[in-house]
């Protein structure tokens, strides 16, 4: 593959918080109906001035800021009195110990360690099983590594005690010499959650034949009420050669930090250190002082952040079940991932025409999964109104796109 | 090249900042001499609390923290507000436009941006040329994406305006296919600036064979009196691919907010942004606004950095040449780049017991050309008392260990 062709498959310009780029076509020759006003809602990312990041964060990045030049220099894995806080909440948190001197590293975001994760276990010919639909960059991950896709449907409208991979189709996919099990549970963009049976079989099948795990758990604390979540790690089965990731972008708002943890194999971790040294060094490092938060919040706060994302998606799948559009219960996270039904526009263009004609911002199915272009995804975590109004305009536009 | 393979290239123990990592192993049976007392100093990085960041870097940064949502969540190139303010003051210092939408990229750190630019122009068996010695991560990146390395001999020792490459030398690799030229001006680790001559040179060149550019400028603004530094993006010849790379990490102390900045070819920067996308989304949010004192520093701070490094780099390079250790001067920068006597010890060996025995830190030469066994570097952004007697402490253990 040269470099025109590994780039072309990069495209970002679906990719969430990147419409900026996209040129201002004229829309009007292909509109039906009229405007819709209303607050615009970007629904493509969360909203981090409605659900603001965790109390405190402010003034411990600050103390890291005056700690001078041992918080600016820290090891490529991060600070060590850091990582210790983080593991050992981590540990508790996933139900088995994490080794804060080999078995953890600091990363920008999550994205930072998908990355690391994923170049450190796929190179040219490595077969991975992606699921699909998943979060839009573990395909274009591992084509970058010149791995080779191996798709694995994700079950998401099923039973919940099915949700998750069919397991004969995994086994074939690690028989036929898969190297690598890449997928992120709670599920993004469906907010699905893999039941404990799954895990385990995963797990078991995962030691069987010798593959690595990469977990991408960075939904796993907004975990709606009635749910249960299993940490593959503390599973009985799970494989010597696992890495999870986790990160405060999301239910905490520290997108801005830019920070990821991942945690596993002390192997994995000491390649994933290698391969940052040359990347970013390290995970910027007076933010390193914003995790002092994590794991750390104010008394009830994190229970409160749930609820209020809770009484959002109950609304939402109010707006959209009444007008009969299918969509999936999240059970963790903020996503929706409604399916539409047969428009007189193509999926590109109708996500086109939410924004130019209704000011929604979407994201469109197919970053999730090439063939899902008749589904999109919506981040709730928004002003809890603008939300609703927003699905309401989403409702009405189908009215006047419907075939 | 398998994984394992790929991974061994990438050893980092030795690498600047990561010497915590080295085992405590007994070096009490290799001593020679006693252990001299005094302040450690660690000259594998500059030290910030000695050269502390720019004034009013953690306002900028708060404000940037008060935006919100906005600021954390920019494009992938960086928010077009600080890339606007940013790319006018980098054409004014480099002597040529750019073009804000198109032309430029906020990373994190000029390691990121280094990894983009190479990620972006070396694939399998691309032929790149590197400079030796060089920034240490030139090579790495090279092998990492499966490129060739090509290796030019820095000519640093010679007179002024002889300094570079030996043009034949580079002729000779550009003819055999060379696509890619990376090096760093001034160089890292020797001080050494390119002259004009060479530069428009390797402009030419570089357009006549099709060679995409990559120019580490990091240490271009901290020049010593009398100095003169030729930006190559301002050559008449300069070709179009091209990406120059710079940071406020160094001369203006902002290494822990990790940001840096590409600028150059619109493809280039199209396609590192893509990557971007994949590897850490974005350099921090936040940490951009810190990018608002860039350039812009209060008057006169600037030059008072430059003199008292110059005053630093003066009595150190006084310590070495009286105890006859061959140094050049360097003409940029803060790095010194020594080279020992015959010793009887190893330099790795040499390089742990002056940890150990004298409290110094340095690199060695190895890291930056296989083959420089008998040199080492120090970055002199020190505490300009401290750094002084550790440099005698380096003669004195030199002294020890002569052959």
């Amino acid at each position: 593959m040269n470099l025109e062709q590994k780039f072309e498959l990069l495209g970002v310009n679906n990719a969430p918080g990147q419409e900026v780029r996209i040129g201002t076509t004229d829309f009007e020759h292909a509109m039906q109906g009229e405007y819709l006003g209303g607050v615009p809602v970007d629904f493509s990312h969360g909203n981090i001035d409605a659900f603001k990041p965790t109390p405190g964060t402010l003034e411990a990045w600050q103390r890291g800021f005056q700690r001078g030049g041992q918080q600016a220099y820290t090891e490529y894995r991060g600070s060590a009195v850091i990582r210790d806080g983080v593991a050992s909440r981590l540990a508790e948190f996933t139900g088995r110990v994490i080794d804060a001197t080999d078995e953890l590293i600091l990363t920008p975001g999550t994205q930072g360690a998908l990355f690391l994760a994923l170049g450190t276990t796929v190179t040219t010919g490595t077969k991975a099983a992606v699921m699909e639909p998943d979060y839009f960059a573990n395909r274009k991950l591992v084509q970058f590594f010149g791995g080779e896709i191996v798709p694995i449907p994700l079950q998401y409208q099923s039973q919940a005690s099915d949700v998750g991979p069919d397991m004969q189709r995994l086994e074939d996919a690690f028989k036929q010499g898969v190297k690598v099990f890449v997928f992120s549970n709670p599920n993004n963009p469906t907010g699905a959650v893999y039941p404990q049976g799954k895990i385990n079989a995963i797990a078991r099948l995962a030691n069987q034949y010798g593959v690595a795990l990469v977990v991408d758990q960075l939904y796993s604390r907004l975990l709606y009420s009635g749910e249960t979540y299993c940490h593959l790690r503390a599973s009985e089965h799970a494989p010597e050669s696992m890495i999870t990731i986790m990160g405060p972008s999301k239910t905490e708002s520290l997108s801005g930090f830019r920070l990821g943890v991942a945690f596993g194999s002390p192997t994995l971790i000491e390649r994933m250190e290698r391969l940052q040294a040359i990347v970013s060094l390290r995970a910027a490092g007076y933010n390193q002082a914003a995790l002092e938060t994590w794991f750390n919040e104010p008394d009830g706060w994190i229970q409160q952040r749930i609820n209020e994302h809770e009484k959002i998606r109950d609304d939402l799948l109010t707006v959209f079940r009444n007008a009969g559009t299918l969509t999936a219960t999240p059970q963790a996270g903020s996503y929706l991932f409604p399916q539409l039904p047969e428009l007189t526009v193509d999926l590109q263009l109708f996500v086109s025409l939410l924004r130019h004609q209704a000011g929604v911002t979407v994201t469109p199915g197919t970053e999730f999964a090439p063939a899902m272009n008749s589904c999109f995804r919506l981040n709730y975590s928004q002003d809890h109104k603008a939300a609703v109004a927003a699905a309401e305009r989403i409702v009405q536009m189908v009215d006047f796109y419907k075939a």
